[in-house]
């Protein structure tokens, strides 16, 4: 069913919040015939100037599309909008952040219908969608075949990185480069609350604190994943930490989102073993 | 007392951990006279044979730079290092990772004491230090005119940034860009124990990790000091984060690291209120 004039991947896109929307404009401008669906159908509007189809029904947006994009909330925004669709010979491609089960139990939901199934994340935030220098990509896992008969349409908005046929591993690699960003967000919260204590212009602050992260991720790029190297010796590290968490003190910030990896640091410098490991539990 | 043979500052360096070495490194590179002492003597003897001068005790150093940069490990060692030491007419700096108000107290303590005094916040690991292109840095406050008159010494480890006056503020900025290090190395751990669990290999996932969070950081950076804008916005981050911390589970990873983050970006959306003002204490 691809388009008989532009000979391009017909996409649908269930949902519209920041990240549907950018992909639907990166669909748009790489002159995709596109149809979208929003539980609110307003968010459609401006899309639909520029060119788009607009579905009333998620039926209707599924038997739209080569590829059908799922792009909601989580999980229960997915059971409620797919409940009860005719899927069979459809293409279906989830980009809803997932948990590496629920995308396996996705692709098997998918194949019991009769569809065919991709699980995505996407490693960027909206802004960076469409444009190619953000190094914005997606990893997919799952149907390798639906992956590559629409390997153009995929990568209109992203770079496409192939996660492997186990359907859940695209979605472990996403929850973990995830994982490690929230920490970093969760730093840099902690970071801005010190300065703006001070009466330190935030925005200013911003531009230091990004290059200094910057150069960080740098050296955990070339650290082979041991982040407690003899160069950053862990009794170093915990000394350091014991001053962030008295300057928390100082300036009157609540260590709430420190003090769980000085914890953790004490303990590995204790019992001698890696960090990483240590977060493993029993059973 | 600069060296007559060389015109270069003399300097004296107390403490030879990691860091201590890779500054004395540098400055033997940059043809500074040195003379270094260390608890453990053992430490001082590769520089040694690079020509630093060995002194028995700290007093001896002391006596020995025009310039006594401190790189200890707390500030315990740093009382226990000083005590009872002629400070009369020296230049100290003070390197050892310091809250602001312990900066503040140690630059009224030299002062006490007849010394001059500059606070400085390395912003860097060690094997960044001596290399210009790393971009290492050191935000200095405090006495300016000790500053103004070294700074070709203390520019040759790395560069150097004013902070001002305040002898707090230097130790203000580092310690919150160490803060927000911390965050990212805390969730750069649980992602490595994420996919340490699936038995992927992290040498491998270190690589991208590192792109990802510099891809990140630079959005970090363009934020102005607002982590929860429209473009990222606050629902979308917390149903996220609810994913990530039932992949913790799935995969069997404590969440310890994760849930104070989670726990604030929910109150944040339920009160309205930014994520960091959240973090300030009453009294």
């Amino acid at each position: 069913m691809t388009s008989h004039t532009t000979g391009k991947t017909a996409v649908s896109l269930l949902g519209l919040g920041a990240m549907g929307t950018a992909l639907a404009d990166a669909w748009l401008t790489a002159g995709h015939p596109l149809t979208v669906w929003n539980r609110t159908a307003a968010k459609a509007e401006p899309l639909v100037a520029r060119g788009a189809g607009a579905a009333a029904t998620p039926a209707e947006a599924v038997a739209a599309g080569d590829l059908v994009v799922l792009c909601l909330l989580n999980e229960d925004s997915l059971d409620e909008t797919l409940a009860g669709l005719d899927l069979a010979g459809r293409g279906l491609v989830n980009l809803t952040t997932s948990t590496p089960g629920e995308a396996r139990a996705r692709a098997a939901w998918a194949a019991e219908r009769g569809a065919r199934f991709l699980d995505g994340g996407i490693m960027a935030v909206p802004p960076m969608i469409g444009v190619p220098e953000s190094g914005a990509y997606v990893l997919y896992s799952g149907d390798r075949a639906l992956f590559d008969a629409h390997r153009d349409a995929l990568a209109a908005p992203a770079g496409t990185v192939w996660a492997g046929d186990d359907p859940g591993h695209a979605a472990l690699t996403d929850v973990a480069l995830l994982t490690a960003m929230s920490g970093m967000f969760a730093g840099a919260t902690q970071a801005l609350a010190l300065v703006r204590r001070d009466g330190i212009d935030p925005a200013g602050f911003a531009g230091r604190l990004g290059s200094w992260l910057t150069a960080m991720a740098g050296w955990i790029e070339r650290s082979g994943g041991v982040l407690e190297d003899e160069d950053s010796n862990l009794a170093m590290q915990v000394a350091g930490n014991a001053v962030l968490l008295r300057t928390a003190e100082e300036q009157r910030v609540s260590s709430e989102l420190l003090a769980p990896y000085y914890a953790l640091m004490s303990r590995a410098l204790e019992t001698g073993r890696p960090l990483d490991e240590l977060l493993l539990t029993e059973g």
